[in-house]
């Protein structure tokens, strides 16, 4: 099996994770920070030191402004849900957010009435700086924005982005479930807000791991009401971090699966891991540009992107493409429409859906001719 | 180590939970659902089975009723500020919930003027089935009450409140955090319109785990919107269970180890385990009777429980207790307040907290001893 749905999970990891999750599991499977014996404590030290550990990967403030969940959906949500909006507040995002960032602004437009703008990219599928600066009103609260998309690739320059929001003063939640571990991220010198993220991505760890970290207090309602270990007696949530964020007993094995997972990521460098993509990314675009059937939806092949690539073969259902590679070549891409609808209505791909191929560190450049081989044939077939 | 901390999280786990842990992280870590490729359909499979497994064990209506979340909390949060209360409704409940009710419970006051009643246990410590009936006003629009109490192990008759509940047509939500596992837990027998419990006690899964189970569509609101790999297109959450409610990837690794834990509590017998912590608790009961400094929390000896013991030693503060256990004997027992503030207050041990000691199905006769043998030690040594 080739695997080249990286974008959706990351796959294989490095066994590190699974070997620190077995560990956590057979163990010191006490419930962390809820007791104060040896095994708890060594619960609770793991999620400390990944916490630690998320804290100097994202230059964030300090480990207590890092609270885990259990995807970046709740991640997003927290951030989302959670923010205090009023009436009639506006919030500026793209077309191109993943439907974690979507609904919950949709929800937000229901329930309370806030006035969303979502910028639009340039014609070869780029958000550019300019355009999300002139979306700002008067009464723009919060800034939301992928930083890299999850169909085409395409990534935008936050550290611009950030200066932006820092000049109008709005708050700049980035969703980097796709460039976590991918692309440098530093919250202090983007300006970042908050930053929202999957573990099993690009990070490398398990499923059922995410966080949110940030960056100062924005006065954001807990989503989650419940035990937090600490300050039992008070009626409300405490209001100490990460405390009042994380109710309830957290994903220590997948904590300890997540922080494996980091450090190998910061052993081989993750410039090291970008140039690796970078490089497998140009050479299925370069393959890609000798096959009459094919479109290719995303940024120019000069221009920089996260190790995805979506693309349609004339006539064929996605859907179709996909299955054929996935039973007859025994490699894996995703079709559909990637829980970003609104980015397919831009590229005008909504009702074939794309066929996406998304790499990892550990894919190989004779893995990519495979596919490409593969698709020269399905083309052959068909043609 | 001799681990008495079961009802935090249970350990150890038997070895097959880390070993589809480990399989399911280095074999099929794909996005269960949100690909049609080979590995993410073997995701999808070990989720389905496992919904498949939870209903058949808990008596649901169907494998698309059983939610997952990553833990207790957020299923109980899933149901009570999913619910659609409207102000002046008024709520069932008792002193002994778990943080994870009562908090959600006081944020619904606080948000939407709800009404609950804390329905206080006898003298004995039993929530009585006649109290919580007599609670019933004519506004009462949810029941909610903890199967088992994690301060005392004293359990409700779930079957008699059922009864009542379907009688005054209101809906039951049981949390069953503490019995799930222990005891066993019929939905259509005992009327339960929604269950809430954490994988990782006495289902012997690993933390990151939790469910909440629907009988019927009582039109929860989604706690969290996003993608959930089916319906993108649509800007709200699709209708469809179990998507609706389970946005953004779910936890594979830790679902797969939650099937194995249940597998082996169904090839060793619920009963087999019950009894087998009946036995532990009795015997502790016993030998806490000989010891004049020891005030015990709890039903009478007669009265079963769960493996669930608390007490106070005379003029020693619980942490004190439970930090000598841990540390001159290795013995894990966990202080405080338990996450069960009223529970406290009720008993009156808010000061000084309670020691607690929690059974599970792999700890030994032998290991009671040591533990009575050590209480006995540490009430020479301050008496």
């Amino acid at each position: 099996m080739i695997y080249f749905d990286q974008a959706a999970s990351s796959f294989p990891k490095p066994a590190s994770v699974a070997n620190a999750m077995a560990e956590a599991v057979n163990e010191y499977a006490a419930n962390p920070g809820r007791g104060g014996h040896a095994l708890a404590t060594r619960a609770s030290q793991m999620i400390e030191s990944t916490r630690e550990l998320l804290k100097a990967f994202f230059h964030a403030p300090s480990k207590r402004h890092v609270w885990f969940y259990q995807n970046a959906t709740m991640a997003l949500n927290q951030a989302l849900l959670g923010f205090p909006f009023q009436e009639g507040d506006h919030v500026v995002s793209t077309s191109f957010e993943h439907n974690s960032v979507r609904r919950p602004l949709e929800q937000l437009r229901q329930r309370q009435g806030i006035e969303i703008s979502y910028v639009e990219p340039n014609s070869t599928g780029l958000i550019e700086v300019e355009a999300i600066e002139k979306a700002f009103k008067r009464n723009t609260r919060l800034l939301v924005v992928s930083h890299g998309s999850n169909v085409t690739g395409a990534f935008v320059d936050i550290e611009r982005i950030g200066k932006i929001a820092k000049t109008k003063k709005v708050p700049f939640l980035l969703d980097a479930s796709q460039t976590a571990g991918k692309l440098r991220i530093e919250m202090d010198h983007a300006n970042i807000s908050m930053l929202a993220f999957a573990g099993h991505k690009g990070l490398l760890g398990p499923q059922g791991t995410g966080a949110l970290i940030v960056a100062e207090d924005f006065q954001l309602k807990p989503l989650v009401y419940g035990g937090t270990g600490s300050y039992s007696e008070l009626i409300d949530q405490p209001s100490q971090w990460p405390d009042r964020y994380e109710s309830g007993t957290l994903n220590t094995p997948g904590i300890a699966g997540l922080n494996a997972g980091i450090k190998y990521i910061v052993e081989r460098g993750i410039d090291d891991i970008y140039e690796h993509e970078w490089q497998l990314t140009k050479q299925f675009l370069q393959g890609l540009q000798g096959m009459a059937s094919i479109k290719e939806y995303g940024p120019s092949l000069e221009v920089k992107r996260v190790g995805v690539v979506s693309f349609q073969m004339e006539g064929l259902d996605s859907h179709e493409v996909a299955t054929i590679l996935d039973e007859h070549y025994q490699i894996a891409v995703r079709a559909g429409l990637h829980c970003a609808p609104l980015a397919h209505d831009t590229l005008q791909t909504s009702e074939t859906g794309l066929v996406r191929v998304s790499f990892g560190p550990y894919n190989t450049a004779e893995e990519v001719d495979t596919l490409l081989t593969a698709l020269g044939e399905i083309e052959q077939a068909f043609y």
